[in-house]
């Protein structure tokens, strides 16, 4: 059903907290047909539109840690990456189900701050919550979201879309992630401004629902990603479904300046490796026939869309991908993105 | 994206996997847009029909222990509680997304056991796997499976329809898996073909969603619910969306044979109290109109649907639901249903 559960909380069971759910988080909508309170939530795509859905999971001692991650931060986050892989695609979201697991004895007081981040980050999107359930857990906390949005299906932007010759962009400055990650691992204390802004990008990640849509609506990608995992193994990803491969010049990905004063004490590969292989951007790597290119430019002029080409797609002989310094020389990657290995 | 993840085995990583459950699991299908591998699938409900969308977790030591489910089953039944969310509006299942968490060490062995049984469950009702993510998790096994499903608008069936006057039923014998539940936790051992059974019911347990289906198409059930939770509970939330009362005769509840058998060495309240409010029939508890009773029992007789008729429904004045014995004497319920309480 679209909202059931364990209790979570003593004296404060299952039914109390999807009836605080319902009454704070459920929202009504013009093409909603049924949200929380039955079985299944049942819902219409626009006239003319289909339907995208994704699902994401963010794990306890695998994806966070109860101690670096704020509640109110992580909730966002849990919707972040789905709208992410949402706005991946050009939709627009409409959905929300929201299916945590609450360790015994999680105080309420957590609880609301989540949802209060979770619900903030979906509103923003005018994405709202139409079921899910709640669940006890032995000891960790885990959330499975899944966002449904729509688009009208000619509009929709693959992987496999991508052309040799066409143009690699990509939305913001990737990087700051994974370099906000490190300082939350290091423990150092306390943070500066600089600090904070990385590992702000690290916790709340923007998904850039309104740049995707721009891009899918205006035609203008040939195929599109979000990069959750590193931008080197999400491009391998997006060249792989396109039977492509890739030429990226490192000194034309932009950097944060943040992130830039951070890697000045990092040897330049080592750095340049951590940018590309760190992941949780939740930016948005896409590919633009060169005939596309200035119109995409004047959206960039005119600040609709932050995005930077930093290469080009190659017919894929070997090497498939190459990131190249402007001397020529290649950056040799061995581990492509973020992949938790056991 | 629709299905991407986290290592879950040594030299077994998160993108193994998801080749190998696209290579074994992923189906096409005339109505599907896009399946697993890129950031969303895309979706649309056939010409005049919506989507129904459900999502259920099942998390190790909560909902299920590993020494007791064999990976098959609980594969099977990841799916069968979402199926039956699903039944319970009438719908009919079209796709599910499938977001485990494998705790670090897990064999690939128990994996496969458990994605052979979730897709095998899935498969039967022509439900099709499009998505999901795959994570790691610190220790304890957690499963959140979405299932979408489409249906008329029209033919919709919710819980809040029931009007005084209308007749209760349900399909199945409720109280199985509760009593199979129990015989699990008692560790007795061997088990009799008695005890298997009730033990399979409640590993194994069946989504109705044939009957749930015919139930919607020839309309003739004014509210309808699955029983999740307990009849005594998911009567309650039925009667309290419908503003009604109920009133069931005990000696009018259908129970199995081994159920009966395993009834007899219980006290009377004591057995009905298990039955009432041990949950995960997964039946279908629903109110028909007494007009309709007759086209209802034409189903029944042919086989096409088994259900009983356990009660009727009332205006709701105290008690609000009385369960009764045939002398009159009425049945003292504390707790309705499983809540787990921390």
């Amino acid at each position: 059903m679209p909202f059931h559960g364990d209790d979570v909380l003593k004296s404060f069971n299952e039914l109390d907290l999807i009836k605080w759910i319902k009454a704070h988080h459920s929202k009504k909508s013009r093409d909603l047909i049924l949200g929380i309170g039955d079985d299944c939530a049942a819902v219409k795509p626009a006239r003319g539109k289909i339907m995208l859905v994704t699902a994401d999971t963010l794990a306890e001692g695998v994806h966070f840690s109860r101690e670096s991650a704020p509640p109110r931060a992580l909730g966002g986050k849990c919707a972040a990456v789905n709208l992410s892989d949402i706005a991946a695609m050009g939709g627009q979201p409409r959905y929300a189900l929201l299916s945590p697991c609450f360790p015994q004895g999680l105080e309420f007081k957590w609880i609301k701050a989540f949802l209060a981040g979770f619900h903030e980050t979906l509103a923003q999107r005018r994405c709202i919550l139409i079921g899910g359930n709640v669940s006890s857990a032995k000891d960790w906390i885990s959330v499975t979201v899944t966002v449904m949005g729509q688009i009208a299906e000619k509009r929709i932007v693959k992987r496999d879309g991508a052309k040799p010759g066409d143009l690699i962009y990509i939305t913001g400055t990737p990087g700051d992630s994974a370099l906000g990650l490190d300082l939350l691992l290091s423990g150092r204390r306390p943070l500066g401004k600089t600090e904070k802004y990385l590992v702000s990008r690290h916790l709340s990640p923007t998904p850039r629902v309104e740049w995707g849509m721009l891009i899918a609506e205006k035609g203008l990608a040939s195929a599109m990603i979000d990069v959750s995992d590193g931008l080197a193994l999400d491009l391998v990803r997006l060249v792989e479904a396109s039977k492509v491969g890739a030429d990226v010049s490192l000194d034309t990905i932009p950097l944060s300046v943040p992130a830039t004063k951070m890697l000045a004490g990092m040897g330049q590969d080592g750095g340049w490796r951590r940018i590309l292989t760190g992941g949780e951007d939740y930016e948005l790597l896409f590919t633009v026939h060169p005939k596309k290119e200035a119109r995409l430019k004047k959206l960039i002029g005119s600040g609709k869309i932050v995005a930077s080409r930093i290469g080009h797609v190659n017919d894929g002989a070997k090497p498939k991908i190459k990131f190249s310094y402007s001397s020529g020389r290649a950056l040799k990657i061995s581990q492509y993105g973020y992949v938790h290995s056991l």
